[in-house]
């Protein structure tokens, strides 16, 4: 069939009587290629092109007021060491996102107020059906707002207030970094280190604190006896802001205490590498994040499984909106997820384990 | 005025005359809030608030088919030392795009045909008014595409097919990586550095013969004479995949020959930090992209301006597009843009100075 043969602009439904195909598989072509077999796709999209059909995405979206579109806030320039890791997960969540048919619109924020501010004129305008959050914080107010709101989210962190992590209506995605730290810290008490210290961020810091209790509960159990007392545990406990030179600073102070130090388990591959200039590779020390610095330097360290992190996040975000991409199965990559370790769960809730990269 | 006091739905005028603003600036707070007194837009969001007005981007982006948003294909995840320039790169575009009142969305693309696909359905859908490509390659099939059908674009990185550099069709952005490796080799040569290794991808490869040809020239004008000979110079040319062992294993080549080497410039933090590996840090080594691994370990590198560069492709874009944003001036920083150096050039194409960052 060309396009002379039609006396008016072509429509979905002479797309899919010239496929030979139904209205919805053509309608899924236009709005979540991702699901639709390739050959199908191919089809589809052939006869598009020979009658002229031309989709158009505002039409589309005023019906429907779905937008096919996921917001996330992009934080600002960071040259850090850490950044990679917010960047490496925007990558992952793009191309699972585009899988399912789906995009990403980036924005900015000054702070949460300004952020609020944008999901307002997001959600005003059908530009995005959800959004995906990260960096969450102590009772934030992000997470209130889109609540009342009514708006799909998922958030990458667990909520950090103290009564919300068990609530419904905050679906979150995180991995747990007190298993990350306990898998570092028993394998260098099996490589025979007792006094192993733990390296991380002034308290209270979520993600922090619970990096240390793995670090902590595993001494506690297993490492403790000749060689390291109860009373000692505390001395190898070291804080201190971000940074390369402040964990070289905080390992000079322990070592000026006349403390022995023979491993060292990190919050981060920045304080890592601050251990590892004062300690050099003698000692064992195992960073967070398996960031290009580590591997540059050959740091073990602990990697969040950012892949299944995306794939879960869009999972409980399409559940939520019950949007384009929602009738499709789960993202296979995520049935690796686990549930909370210490019970059964909440499905809406997903925490994923990390694993040490060893090298 | 309450919602009351209106016996239909609220429009734009009404907005404007409670607020005691033009239509345009209405508009503008809509579209570009960016471009509006921080006064100004709030006394007009305020009037949007009380009388209840509701924007409906569908419905503008139908009438005007400006969807104020510019597409960016974003690259699989990647966790190299590298990547993070392109990150970088995204979260500058990110910020100034947001001052401007654009949105910037990802998508991602198996190969070219593939992103072409992908720019063809975003422009039927009115998805995007333009879009930003980086990673060019020789004779690049998605520039033709674009240009074919006359789909605004600019890109970061040059044209590299031979007759290509001077199309007025086509607006890039790119960085003088040869002026970059020229400053780093005339530092070394102050330094009182004679035999000064490059350490670079092999040929061709557009960027990498251009950072070659910056060291090569200043070595030829400068660096020659006692102690370094014409003939010796091609010695001290060391071509390698990108890769920290990879340069540890080309200085290692060049060391096992009986050479001398009392300068390394690199064409990436990658190579300069396998060189480093190897000549330990007495040896002065420049990398390239200021990456935060060089920042880590301590490493000279070039940096490139990517504020300057997002400025600028914005700049060339909206000029192009002549859309939303396009009325207001240029971005102050994209005033640091010079032109290419070897003649007064076009001003849709814009070649940026990089710098070294010493340490």
């Amino acid at each position: 069939m060309t396009r002379g043969a039609l006396s008016r602009q072509p429509t979905v439904h002479d797309v899919a009587s010239a496929a030979g195909v139904s209205r919805q598989t053509v309608s899924n072509v236009l709005n979540a290629p991702g699901i639709v077999k390739a050959a199908t796709r191919e089809r589809v999209e052939r006869a598009i092109q020979e009658l002229g059909y031309r989709p158009h995405a505002s039409a589309r979206r005023l019906r429907t007021r779905k937008s096919s579109t996921i917001g996330i806030r992009l934080d600002p320039v960071t040259n850090g060491i850490s950044g990679a890791v917010l960047d490496r997960f925007l990558h992952a969540l793009t191309e699972r996102a585009d899988a399912r048919g789906l995009r990403i619109l980036l924005f900015t924020a000054r702070d949460p107020a300004d952020e609020i501010r944008q999901f307002e004129r997001l959600l005003d305008g059908a530009d995005v059906d959800g959004f995906v959050l990260t960096s969450t914080t102590y009772d934030d107010p992000r997470i209130d707002w889109l609540i009342d709101n009514d708006a799909p989210f998922v958030t990458f962190g667990r909520p950090w207030g103290v009564d919300d992590i068990d609530d419904a209506a905050h679906r979150w995605v995180d991995v747990d970094g007190r298993h990350g730290l306990a898998e570092a810290t028993r394998a260098l008490i099996e490589l025979d280190a007792r006094r192993i210290a733990y390296l991380g961020w002034p308290s209270p810091s979520g993600t922090g604190d619970e990096r240390c209790r793995g670090w902590r509960e595993t001494m506690e159990t297993e490492g403790l006896g000749p060689g390291l007392s109860a009373g000692e545990l505390d001395q190898l406990e070291l804080r201190s802001e971000d940074g390369v030179a402040q964990g070289s600073d905080a390992i000079r102070g322990l070592l000026a205490t006349g403390a022995v130090v023979d491993g060292v388990v990190c919050a981060s591959d920045s304080l890592a590498l601050g251990a590892l200039m004062v300690l050099g590779s003698s000692v064992p020390i195992v960073g967070y994040d398996n960031t290009p610095v580590a591997s540059a330097v050959g740091l073990p360290s602990v990697e969040q499984p950012l892949e299944q992190v995306a794939a879960a996040a869009l999972d409980l975000l399409l559940e939520s909106t019950d949007g384009p991409g929602a009738q499709e199965q789960p993202d296979p990559d995520s049935a690796a997820v686990i549930g909370d370790p210490e019970g059964p769960g909440d499905p809406r809730h997903r925490l994923l384990r990390p694993a040490v990269v060893w090298r």
